[in-house]
């Protein structure tokens, strides 16, 4: 594992410890001990001016007076002393630092700026730094244990990381309890320099992990983190907990660690795109960790389920329904007619399969390896309440028993009974859930990872633009200060990426807006031209339905005097004549600017849809042409595009290309912070299609993103 | 307790076991231990032919050859011979039985004859039925354990009912290691006597029970288990787990006890409108039942949380900001200025408060305190991620310590480590929950109990109507077999309730079309009037906007010529002359017969709204005026009735008022199956308000209701 120079903290051949210390209660002590106690086979350097030995290793006042190589500092001392020691570190040629010292960006603006001088010291040296303010970081393959966690994780292919200290110690706790094993254990602490990042990419390169566990509030780099995301979720399944992402979470997080909380939609859409899981809880997440790592991937939807009471087999039954991805399987007539022939009278042969109350581990068997045989099942839970006859450690036994090709899960329900049975299923990898609802909801996660990575690979499409021109338009804005662009400039920033628009042409007085009208052809829209009128509205700027020349120059006329009178000293370059527009459904295309993702296409029907229902979808752009058709296929009112009660349905593959037109334009633009093309007019496929954008509304960034 | 004649099946002074046997395995001797082991201080009395002495207490061939009282009877012998020696136990005077036997219902028609002659015979001795196929029942108070369950409950104030035996085994095994405590636990089997409103009635009325749990796929009789339920809400929490639900778990359900499951909106509503507690799932209802049984009811929505630990605490704020009743408390200015002198520096005041990774239990006591002092908090959550400072049993201890008039919560976060601590919390009733998310959930089901209680107490709201009218029409339906009442008749129905309809007049002929249509006004509608015509428009028998005699004469001989060649056999009337209704918001009434509640009613926005993003609400009839205001509030669109884009507000409470007359009609003809007013105009509620209806289609259960 070498990606990002991460194998100095990963798989130290010897260690420092800065501030290892023989008391009791110091962290330099728990750190040390620690790392003793959970069998490092390396070299041990305990850093500490006074002693000269600790714990019976040789101490050296500073990591200089250490002759040999040292390939990782782990830095237990003040705050105020770790930017010389990462100095004396650096001299050393030491690559690796984990920094468990608190007291930076997290206690404000002093400690933000000591944070910032510590990530810029260590990065002049070539350090990389987990931390500070961090629990540590223990690696169960390497056998190194640096952090002063009070228990020690047991060994597993789960790797977990965690932007709360706290949460990896109680975790940590809860874990061995659980008997879930991990193969790294990381505390990301304040992230000075080591991100999620970082650290999904190693992850990702890691032979000994098998599924990626983490705990964050914010990301670092939008782009990059999604970047890196695919690459990694098509290599194994990454599972995030995300919090701080509603209001009261969000003003939480920004006491706890200072970040800027991304808004919920951006993180959904950015989880959505690279195919990270996303768990609602840290129960799911270890509910979903625990299937990835002990079973293998279900090859499709189906679930079979396997009882011997009726009343969970219908819980189940009902949560598989409810779930997004899962399906009851449908299980074949040969299977039916098979169980028929083994299972005794009563026994209920359709999914949910009862075997009734009566069902010994024997009974289980059959009922089992029938089912999974079953090419129309890929995956069993199996559900057992205790009851008389019951042989819960001899039927968890038998699912031990065999290799299979399909995962299987289970639901032991009850306490002190059906102990014994889990233990067997824990020791033999088959996750083991309270209650049936749980393991449907894991299956349901696997079987979304599964149609994710089943997806056609797919690359972005370009269009032939004429970027030149925009780039002339917004410099223009940028160096005259413009934050808002004027509908007619905004309107040639859309054409040149390919939109189409209503005809239209300025005219400067009423005998050309006459002629342009007739150009166009009646009925006509009219719109006063200003840079300083943005609402055209409000001074009786817009008028539509022009049916005539005398009402043309009429409605110049006035159009002029009133903008004159509302606002005096704008500029007025005369009114646009538009082709006037009719027929179509509206939709809007959209884009905002998030703090972490950067550019968010926005996607929605016109009007109360939008404003009332809130009914859109969200992308962060660039998208996949797949991408494009999610987001108009996620909003509840497509099925008024595809032609509802009767009517047509309209040019869909027009509105993809708009938004792929769209997506093209903010990704080659960073400078656009806001862009709205409200509404867009799409016509009935079966005619000539198409859509006509008939408003923009274009706003930049002079500070530019 | 004595509700319903269950006093002598809950507190019996002595009890016959049918079946005892002193042969280990079998349900006769289960039952018979369980019995005297529980410490049960009545008289028992086995009886066996066969045996004269039954695990020492003396054994009798047959109840009748007791000589003292009896006053309960469990069945533990094959179904066949129950019938038998149901008839003996009536000839004694006994007066309640439990039948753990199987074999009934559950293995088909036989069984279900079979079943329906035990209730039928039971009835007639006045033999108040727990079962059959049951695990039994137990209850710590008077002792008795009439099960064969391998677990015996402890003792304490929840009471639970379950339609599932199995899920009763499990669930009485998993809460003696989760150290949940019972009052009562029921299974009810087959509920061919006592159902779960039998028992939600008793248990109601029984002092040893402070929560009421249940586990159902079906109700009996879906109106009189909302009345009983709206009382009993009233007098503590009534929380129940429903499933058999969605479409598979419909199909399971129907095979495991032959019942008809009832849709999820009724249930939902049903809920809803009686003050049940829906748990999704069996965690979710223990999870409130520990909530509710050991702390007292919040008395507003604030939540404070206290954590030492930041990530748990964002954590926690998110779940509150995501739940639909709990807020984060605001905490006051007095209390975050206490706080800054108490705490330490660092500490995050605000809510969440953060004590900070090094806090003991005297600094979590100080928090604690000062926050449920504030009169902006109504309960409060702490969170306790193990830290090498922690002293986590002592801060178990201190929030144990004191009474407290706010409910408090725990999530102690970890495995061994906090153990004791949790041992503490456990023994002084103090909630705790392994991630904070669930401790949040409870809080909030809490809370909208309690709103549930301080509801002002409403009556239904009856009108002056016609209902002999309605009778009429109804009776001349039912007595011409007619399934869809003709329009023209379905208009005269909702008139007759009070609903405003657009003026018309029947006509004969061109002549007397063209005089009525003088008298309406125009333009006018008009419909072809055949009551065997039932789509109109599909035989040109609607036509809209006829704005002079002259087109109100060709449409009258148009649609009559028309109507005669598509259905020469057509009784055709006339046409109907409508006054032709514009302007205002449509929206649908409507109603539908649920199979378990009876009359559903249905709100929506009309086209659209209805048809492609099923924006509708139900709720059961009759209504109050409050769940008339909750349907039309709890669409979504709903913004569009007030207003939204500046449009002007409709006459909301002229819709209200619509669905309590509909609510009405319904209830006084439960012969009416389905009904739709679609649409029904509403008008601004600036101008004269109000709402007509415009159509009307009404259908009849000739087999009645």
């Amino acid at each position: 594992m070498s990606s990002d120079g991460l194998d100095k903290l990963f798989s130290p051949r010897s260690i420092a410890i800065i501030g290892a210390s023989q008391k009791e209660g110091k962290i330099g002590h728990d750190v040390l001990l620690n790392i003793k106690e959970f069998g490092y086979k390396g070299r041990i350097y305990p850093i500490n001016p006074k002693d000269t030995e600790v714990m019976g290793f040789k101490a050296y006042p500073s990591v200089l007076d250490v002759k040999e190589d040292i390939d990782l500092a782990v830095f237990a001392i003040p705050a105020p002393s770790v930017i010389e020691v990462i100095k004396e570190c650096g001299k050393k040629g030491i690559k690796a630092a984990i920094v468990i010292t608190a007291g930076f960006k997290e206690t404000g603006p002093e400690g933000r700026k000591l944070e910032l001088e510590l990530a810029e010291t260590a990065r002049s040296y070539g350090i990389k730094v987990l931390g500070p303010n961090c629990l540590g970081f223990i690696d169960t393959a390497s056998k190194v244990n640096a952090s002063f966690a009070g228990v020690s994780p047991l060994t597993g292919d789960i790797a977990f990381f965690s932007q709360s200290g706290a949460l990896c110690a109680a975790i940590l706790d809860w874990a061995v309890k659980e008997n879930i094993g991990f193969s790294k254990f990381i505390s990301l602490g304040n992230k000075a320099d080591i991100s999620e990042i970082t650290l999904l990419k190693a992850l990702g390169d890691d032979p000994d992990t098998k599924v990626i566990l983490g705990y964050i509030e914010d990301v670092k780099d939008g782009s990059e983190f999604m970047r890196v995301a695919k690459e990694v979720t098509a290599k194994k399944p990454v599972i995030i907990c995300k919090s701080g992402g509603t209001k009261a979470g969000a003003k939480a997080a920004s006491s706890h660690t200072g970040s800027l909380a991304g808004s919920e939609v951006a993180f959904d859409a950015a989880f959505a795109q690279t195919g990270i899981i996303r768990a609602a809880t840290i129960e799911d997440l270890f509910d979903y960790a625990v299937a990835f790592s002990y079973q293998k991937l279900p090859q499709g939807v189906n679930l079979a389920i396997i009882t011997n009471a009726g009343g969970p087999g219908i819980i189940a039954a009902d949560a598989v329904e409810r779930s997004s991805d899962a399906k009851v399987a449908p299980i074949s007539k040969e299977t039916v007619d098979y169980l028929r022939g083994s299972l005794p009278r009563g026994a209920a042969l359709n999914n949910p399969v009862d075997v009734m109350g009566d069902a010994d581990d024997q009974r289980y068997k059959t009922a089992v390896d029938a089912v999974l045989k079953d090419p129309n099942v890929n995956g069993a839970i199996v559900i057992l309440t205790p009851q008389s006859n019951s042989r819960i450690k001899e039927t968890a036994e038998v699912l031990a028993g065999n290799k299979r090709e399909k995962p299987i899960f289970t639901s032991f329900i009850g306490g002190h009974l059906v102990e014994k049975g889990i233990t067997v299923l824990r020791d033999s990898k088959i996750p083991n859930y309270r209650f049936p609802e749980r393991a449907i909801s894991s299956f349901n996660v696997m079987v979304k990872h599964k149609k994710m990575l089943d997806l056609p690979k797919e690359g972005f499409k370009t269009f032939a633009v004429n970027k030149d021109k925009v780039k002339k338009i917004i410099d223009e804005a940028v160096k005259s200060g413009q934050k808002e662009i004027p509908e007619y400039t905004a309107r040639d920033i859309i054409e040149s990426y390919g939109f189409r628009l209503p005809k239209g042409v300025l005219a400067k007085d009423a005998a050309e807006a006459q002629s342009s009208a007739e150009k166009i052809g009646y009925p006509v829209v009219m719109k006063i031209a200003s840079p300083d009128i943005l609402h055209k509205s409000d001074v009786g700027g817009v008028k539509v339905g022009l049916k005539d020349p005398r009402e043309v120059e009429a409605a110049f006329n006035e159009m002029v005097k009133k903008a004159k009178a509302a606002a005096p000293n704008a500029g007025i370059l005369g009114v646009l004549i538009q082709e006037m527009i009719s027929g179509g459904k509206e939709v809007i295309l959209g884009m905002m600017k998030d703090p972490q993702f950067g550019p968010m296409l926005m996607f929605g029907l016109g009007g109360i849809y939008v404003e009332v229902l809130k009914d859109v979808s969200f992308r962060i752009a660039p998208i996949l042409p797949r991408e494009a058709s999610e987001m108009i296929d996620s909003i509840k009112s497509v099925e008024l595009l595809k032609g509802a009660r009767g009517e047509k349905p309209v040019d869909i593959d027009s509105i993809k290309e708009g938004l792929l037109r769209l997506s093209q334009l903010v990704v080659d633009f960073p400078v656009i912070k806001e862009l709205d093309i409200n509404p867009l007019n799409v016509f009935p496929a079966d005619g000539k299609g198409g859509c006509v954008a008939i408003d923009a509304r274009i706003s930049i960034e002079l500070e530019k993103y």
